[in-house]
């Protein structure tokens, strides 16, 4: 395949991130936009960009023939049915987190896909970090010996909207779904058991809207490694995006990124600014390189870095950990399967 | 009191550390030192410090009239009776960690201290390390408002041997105590419950002794906040103390001490030394300072920063991690007393 | 002026990154590029990017009718010429540094472009890099108060070819001039003399060719401030660019960007990356930066950020620094003028 | 010998210092301290530290038949005659820099020190900080090569008391001395040629008294290396002591010491507290560190890491800084011998 034809399923912020990453790009080319609603706004968007196809019918993406690959950024409940309809019209599939809310139904996508012979790609940026992906070169080469424990920092600067945490899945689906797939990355090694501790210390309204604000969670690795991660939805200076890695021969860590290395002392102490705000300044490179070698992939035939199952497994950590809280006791991740009416 | 007379239990490491400290402060004199085994370099030892009593009676030191306080670093098992004859016979009291692995006789302990009106500090040092008592006092001035979570990382450059850690109540009596003390400190609040997984990664000698080597404890507080502590017998990069405070107006973190400020860049990287070796030289300061303020304290008759219930609390929560371990949940602090006989 | 039309002169590497910056604006157009030599390399790069016109001739450029700015990227020696023609065909102008190594052509060609009512900008680029606008910008609002010393480290991580230090104009004319640059635009004053002390410890040759490799060069400013710049051609470790301003109220500096923040600690050390490789790196953002905000004051019209006499000024500084090493004493800038002969 | 019996000359604060720290010493005995005016309070503090003889003698120390070693803390224009008497007394010497400001009279005191067959050492405490002292290993490791340049940042917290700077020698010799023996310590070569340029911004006072209080001093080496040095009389963020050494395989450098390693972010930005105040607080273990030095060479008849020529050569530095300034071009160290009269 000399150029990739995407198609762009949902025109919010990253469907149109995506979409600008991708115009960057010599070896893809951006032939449809789909959104629930089709705006003047959206309209001039797709004019300036040269984006032939602005359609309200995602299908009108989904069974285009010149397209080549869908990227889903629509709504979580939409995912499911896009990938399987995608499959089924052989177009490899590029879709944001979560797959889906239900381990079940993710499962079936993923089937699908792999029926269909098609690529799926879950949009875990992090793992295209410049920092994550040094550390885990470095624990890739032996750097820090086996790894023992992985631990992770992951807070963001302020809560989404009520509206938004409502239907987001919670804390752990939205979220620290992210750092459950880090974990993996980290380790290189399966998810046992989860044991979640939640608080609402950040605002008590998201706590009647049936979420945690607050969390510490606990994975035990297959490898015997084990992961501690702490979320906040509040970090009021910042986006707080840290992993460190203890093995057997050592320790390595990534740290924060910050807008500029400016130091200033004077008679008060030593400061500098606050690291880089959020994810969309943070993972701005993260995302274009996600972009790029999904592109690669698709164009070359090669495997994908993060597939269908990397989502499946986050999903279910995500569930052990809200099911670790209902039923304060650590979950292991085989109980869902037998337990999935309580879930 | 003009100057307050110790008499010291235990010539081992500890012992000694606490004796040249105060055999340097013009507040403090060393009347007299025991072991159970009074060696020749024990006595010269003692010479050259001016140090008139040597003797393999602690009951020599604990009855002394010319004595008004004790340091008590012989073994755990011989903390309790010698706290309560100390009581008995009105010695003020410095006691190391922990004073017992048992809760009850800890309580008497404290009991017959109360009834005797002598002060008993415990000897968790870390407090008066330059770093942590700058975090707290900047919890304390409200400058990361209220905490919502503690992230505490504590790690030994190496196992002591197996006899010791057979004999040491293992690792959360042993080791994490400390941590589980630095976590009621910058909280300022008491621990309701405990959650702690073990594992054995770094040697499987310590896993058949019965002792887990790698952990990970989370605590949840009265006030709300949580805490979470990682634990390790094997640092190979050297001491690892660091301490992280998240709060409602932002975060502060104590990092590591370092022999020096130099950094060397080269072909290959960045490089600087390790941190501190070990507790010796990371909290020498620390040791002087504890002791400084205990015969400060007994000087002006002023109340101790670390008393009876702060040792007590400690153990506590080394027993329900311990608990946690066995059971595999969440333990409550209050469920250890009608669990006794399960401890 | 909706569109800026562009022509690129020189199609070496500088002006490749140039032309590939501006055809990412919306706002520009680049319609020609020339070079002395027009390979099918150039060509099929040209055709890629949908540039129309492809010359060896720069004429064809500086008269073509549709071109509003020409961005002079060849060799030194024609930059003064190139300036002069575009000047009189009423071509805005971006020139790389130096205008030229002869003040009295620099300050022909700026009369020139002010005669015609054209804008010049100099590409001091590093007045665009995130943490010197960053430290600019603390100075201007005082957060160090007046500024008394100005510190300046750069190293590039190796000598160019012994062909290009020959007709490179020496290392003050062709690389610290950007510092020279630099410790203007901190101070926001004039420099009144120089005193530079030159070695060379990095290859014989480069003394052989008449050059130093290494160079301290103290300024003296208007304002009373000193500055001193300390230059290497070697630098085994990397790119090394750092700053410091030291003012009545405080300090303020900017180290060097690296590639990633991971940190490794293991039983030798603590360790990261080197920073960033070189200037390409480096300054990446900063060469869009500057192009941008050419693009946007030709389009409204806006007095330039650097210009002409920036260019003067830095060639004057790096003229004195020249003689003072020959003549081994401190010279003043207003000594050039009489001793035009002697350079 | 086996203790060392030391005579104090001069009770001020650095004297007193120098008594505290060899007070530790199980190695030397503290048998007498001189000052020209004994108060009250004097008699207390030696009585306290049981110093028996108290005296405003300085011949009674030097003469003192019990003596071994002197240290000579009293004014500047006193070292000289002292050194010459304990030289005569065959008394060992250690003292305070500058040993004069004459570098005759200081070259007539080192050949008596020769004639005598004692030690004299030199108070250039910065060389026994663990930071410079690491440099300085790695330097003589290899690891960053051949030393091409040093830098040296050299800034003190506040100036002092205008007389006191009156009668100090001036900014180079009396704060820039320490900065030229650390250049030369760090090269382990000769200089050959100074120039200084100065300038008066902290208080105009200063320059009414004939100092600077701000300079740039860039020496050149027999080696070939080149060194410079900024100093100030003030820093408003605290004590700024910092060295880098740039060779022909790396660099490598010394940071500031902090009291403490605590970090803040919140919703302004990152910061921590200043560097340690002043050279109390940032050399209290190197004052320790060469005094136990010095006893241990005087005790086992080893060679001093610091001598009079050191003490030379650093005069000779700060006289032709002095003499640069005055006449505006670099001044060769041979130079002074021929231009006495002038200095």
């Amino acid at each position: 395949m000399d150029k990739v034809k995407v198609g762009i399923i949902g025109a919010g912020r990253i469907g149109k991130i995506h979409a600008d990453n991708l115009l960057r790009m010599a070896e893809a080319e951006v032939v449809a936009i789909s959104d629930l609603f089709v705006s003047e706004e959206l309209k001039r968007w797709a004019d300036a960009r040269g984006i032939a196809v602005v359609t309200s019918n995602s299908g009108d993406i989904v069974l285009h023939e010149d397209i080549d690959a869908v990227f889903i950024c629509s709504s979580t409940d939409t995912h499911v049915p896009l990938i399987m309809q995608a499959a089924a019209a052989g177009k490899h599939i590029f879709c944001e987190k979560p797959v889906s809310m239900d381990a079940a139904q993710t499962k079936e996508a993923i089937e699908a896909v792999s029926q269909a012979g098609v690529k799926l790609q879950i949009g875990f940026n992090r793992r295209f970090d410049h920092n994550f992906k040094r550390l885990r070169e470095l624990v890739e080469q032996g750097r820090v010996g086996e790894p023992h424990l992985i631990k992770i920092t992951s807070r963001d600067p302020a809560p989404p909207s009520l509206e938004y945490i409502k239907v987001s899945g919670g804390l752990f689906m939205d979220m620290a779904i992210h750092d459950f797939d880090m974990a993996r990355y980290m380790t290189g090694s399966e998810v046992e058991s989860v044991f979640a501790q939640g608080a609402v210390l950040v605002d008590p309204a998201i706590g009647e809207a049936g979420d945690v604000d607050t969390a510490i969670t606990t994975l035990t690795f297959a490898s015997g490694a084990l992961a501690v991660i702490d979320n906040s939805r509040r970090a009021s200076y910042g986006y707080d995006q840290r992993v460190e890695v203890f093995g057997s021969r050592g320790a390595a860590s990534a740290d924060n990124d910050y807008p500029n290395t400016v130091v200033v002392s004077d008679g008060e102490g030593v400061g500098r600014d606050k690291p880089l705000h959020f994810f969309l300044e943070r993972y701005n490179e993260a995302y274009i390189e996600e972009t790029r070698i999904f592109i690669d992939c698709v164009r070359r035939n090669l495997p994908l870095p993060v597939d269908g199952n990397d989502g499946l497994q986050a999903e279910l950590i995500a569930l052990a950990a809200k099911l670790s809280i209902q039923l304060n006791r650590p979950v292991k991740l085989n109980e869902l399967a037998s337990m999935r009416e309580g879930v």
